[in-house]
């Protein structure tokens, strides 16, 4: 095994172009933004794509920024494509933001640098207050990094529509059969995929295949499949261990699970895991993805989960081990204890 | 159902004899202890009662405090008998010092002031600091007290001996017949009690009775058998929930059961509980009480467990509702938390 | 204390009105239902309580069977008081039925007998093929009963409206003042209360006061407020530990929360608890109470949950603590074991 | 990534040699043992091996077979070097058989083909009443297999020895110097390593690293880290989630943590751990291996655990996964459900 605090950023040729994602309606990320673009752009003669939401925020526009802002490549999510266009992506916000950049990336994505402004996150390792010094070393390359697996996810929904028949004259014929048709989503998730039973409060009842055999039903409020990363989000609320993100692994976690004994599983990340109502579910169940995109699912519609081939490259503050177990403590409060003996023998006690 | 809050302290007569319990080998302890001592003695003229070994400490002898001492009470563990000659009890040093004190009185139990000289725990509700006015407002009857329940622990051992018979002339008669007589012990558990594998690397294998009836078989490190005051101890780090000591109740909590499905059970007070070996058990397995007189268990012995009839009153440095939950903050860090969204929607965060 | 397993049925006058409750929409339920009527009509010549909506079942109306239903008291949910005019009670079906048993009546409640026609429930101890002798014996008050803890709910919700003001021409004034008023709704609930995010991808965020003191704040998917009874459904699925019936206390259960360190937790039965959303909530939160009469809560209303002066007089099969542990081996698999051993020592294994 | 169910044995040339192993003590195994030894010297014409403690069992000598075990490779266990001289194994008995097997190679293991006599287990997936066809198959290379990585594991003990420096007279010197020395052994473990408090009633304290950074202290009973293929041991009833054999993964459990947050963790197997008792430890830890070989670590020892070069191929009944969940369901009930609904709606319940 290679060790894996040892992968590291690599630059084939410098990068020119970067990806500036901030959270919007958060004004007291206004100045840090301002900053960071002047610096991108003036300083470091980086071409910096924003999103044309972030611009069009009032609170943004004053006369020196505006200036500023001109020399932008400006987009529209979904429908200007910016695959292959961006070296790489800073981010500021909290976690939320990373996962924002990466459902930007059905495909590739680049490395990205994502700096907390409050409180440290498990996805914002960096700290705002030395950023120059900080970008300029991930622009020289002089980074750790670590390679996030993410979830390639395919809905397959399936749709009836009763066709409605017209004969020569114009006229509907109302015995129309019944068609189906399929729809096939696809989504890259950073985090997790959740199947829940919704506003229902009926249990949710779905069978859950690995390489197409039937492995369990879940019953309860639902299960989430995550990647590693994941597994400090939603997971680790459900009960889940909690795994390093450069564990190759796939982590399956029941809601609630009507059994005492239905504890997490942990796959290895080759598997290919597929999701579907049981035929004997009450209620239709819901699913999302990185807590986006919410959606019904009903009998016949399936969830197929894969390791995606893009994972998201990110940049480590210091390196992959000091910074995951640094945001445990942080973020979980991880084993911070307060020294007790909550067992004493007669001779020492007394 | 009676407010648990509103149990206070009342004395038919004003208190006029202390016991003053203090950690021994503890030299942070002794300035606070002496100091107490004086208080007690000069300015409430309390008659106090010292455990002899606490005054043997060389540390503990200087000019002035060794005339205090001459008017103490001194008494030995296990020797002298000082139930129905203490109006109450303060307690320096940790939770271990109450249990200490509870082991102390097998029947009746005065009621225990306790006092944290480092971080409060569950047992040490007040803090040094102010000691005057808060001795002073229990000597004035003027506090909320909390029965917390004891179990009585009977230790029945089946014990076999060889009884060597002798023939007229002296001569020893090797085939004696093996004679087994039965010993009993009996102890009061604030707590809890343990029954684990002790030094052996095979799981434990106990039987669990409730009224007579055999109701489950434990497989695993042990169980333990614990108070409401006890959930918070040892307990707790075996998975437990976390039960208010006014709940007239019994813990039964599987230590690393072999079973996913063996979750704790909560009993009422009024049940008998009894544990023995299981028939089948390849090793014995261990006993202990309050985390003391640790002793083996042997096929045949059996261990009979009910609510004690002598509470331990302890007094509130609030009430017991207050004290409980400061406490399960300050030692538990119980949902001490940082804010945070795991969960984000498309239209507000982005 | 009591012996939890003493309390017994007793009767001051023979009981001669009975309400049978069957789950609609079963047709298994059917002909045990119409034997039973039978068997207490012209058999124990009781008299017997339906609700309308069962006799309306079209499957129900048989020659023999109708001439039968002419003599029952036919009454209906919400309009018909049936309070003190029924001795006990029947129940045919899941556990469902005696939540809605609980749910019929909101101050004293009769003595309950419920027969599980499938596999036994934990509230439903009855099989229904020795019904004869079974009913028979409760008649003559020949039974032990567990008295079920209910909870008592009051939702009170504030509501704004604007109230528009007319001029003397009948014209709208658009400039109405908005006025708030309140509502307040009481329920009875024998399993818990359940507040959860509802349908939103956010967590919830309410506050929990006990005795009117702000404890936490629970940041999760949810929190379970739940009687001892409960502690075996819901609560038990999101981690709690389980409390038998006879324990006088309420179980508080976070679900999926947010800290690693939120452990559930047992107060005593006379404690005063209220949940509010949190100052800083996003969004709203939802309450059911059994799985029913959901409802949204939001900003200013308040839950208010005390131990109900009306148990639930559940009749055992056997006795409380025989029926619970069989309903725990049964329902839950409650350390339902295979014997091995993880363990192994070097001597002995080889 | 590639197929975790690929995986498949393949012989370079056709085995000739198979060690046998035999749990001991067990005389249900004796005629399974005697008949599989014919078929494969008779039959099969294979060298077999045989550990000489398996032939001194008197039970086993019989005219007929007797003259068989003549044609045995005998050996002795930690006296002769089998390593390299064996094509594959057969293990006979429980899961401890495995365990031993492991124990017997310290480098590279042959493949393992694992006979559970009785009820399956994790290790022993294949059933002995078609051992002739199932070791033809083996024997042809017509099998799965799963590579169970292993840890090995380095204990370095300091000892300290006082040297009696003794004069020309050969009279000691009472005032020798105090020397240490220190003593590295070895161990390649298939479970887990386990350090716990031992016979000690006093918590354990003891500091865990990884890559050399003291990434957390463990207070409780203890620590357990584990192999994937021990997840499912005695880590999972420490609490651990399962995971599959084939993700490359050491996993860390506390066993009974003073600390509520300290939830079970998963790192890649590339990383070194090191644990040592902490500085403040009042009492020393207990290690173990594979639950063998037990020993005492005192202040200044170290525990060096690395994934091994040298995992053991498992040879699987199906294949990786069908195996893993059938031993899930077989040994941990995991998810075996019986479907209920506690959550009802009062629109379809009733």
């Amino acid at each position: 095994q290679s060790d894996p605090a040892s992968q590291r950023l690599t630059w084939n040729k410098p990068p020119k172009s970067v990806l500036v994602i901030k959270k919007i309606r958060d004004a007291s990320l206004l100045q840090p933004f301002k900053e960071l673009c002047i610096f991108l752009t003036e300083v470091k003669n980086m071409i910096v794509y924003v999103e044309k939401k972030v611009l069009e925020d009032p609170a943004i526009s004053d006369e020196n920024f505006g200036a500023i802002t001109k020399k932008f490549c400006v987009f529209r999510e979904d429908l200007d494509d910016i695959s292959n266009r961006v070296d790489f992506i800073i981010c500021l916000g909290g976690d939320g933001t990373l996962l924002y950049a990466s459902s930007l990336f059905q495909e590739s994505v680049p490395p990205v640098m994502a700096f907390h402004l409050g409180s440290l996150g498990f996805l914002t390792p960096f700290k705002f207050d030395t950023y120059q010094s900080q970008v300029t070393q991930i622009i020289e390359g002089n980074a750790a990094i670590v390679l996030r697996s993410r979830l390639k996810v395919r809905v397959l929904k399936e749709t009836w529509e009763k066709k409605a028949r017209v004969d020569e004259k114009g006229l509907i014929l109302t015995n129309g059969d019944v068609e189906s048709s399929r729809k096939a989503m696809q989504y890259q998730v950073l985090n997790e995929v959740v199947v829940d039973r919704g506003p229902s409060s009926y249990l949710s009842n779905v069978d859950l295949f690995l390489d197409g055999h039937l492995i369990t039903t879940v019953q309860g409020d639902g299960v989430i499949v995550s990647t590693p990363t994941g597994s400090t989000a939603y997971a680790v609320a459900a009960g889940a261990s909690m795994i390093h993100p450069n564990v190759p692994a796939i982590m399956i976690t029941p809601i609630c699970p009507h059994s005492l004994s239905f504890r997490p599983i942990v796959v290895p990340a080759g598997v290919e895991l597929k999701i579907m109502l049981s035929r004997d579910a009450r209620n239709t169940a819901w699913v999302s993805f990185d807590g986006r995109k919410r959606q019904e699912i009903c009998h016949g519609d399936s969830i197929t989960i894969t390791t995606s081939c893009f994972p998201l490259p990110s940049i480590c503050f210091r390196d992959p081990v000091n910074d995951w177990f640094e945001s445990l403590a942080e973020c979980l409060h991880w084993n911070v204890r307060k020294k007790q003996n909550y067992l004493s023998s007669e001779d020492e006690e007394f």
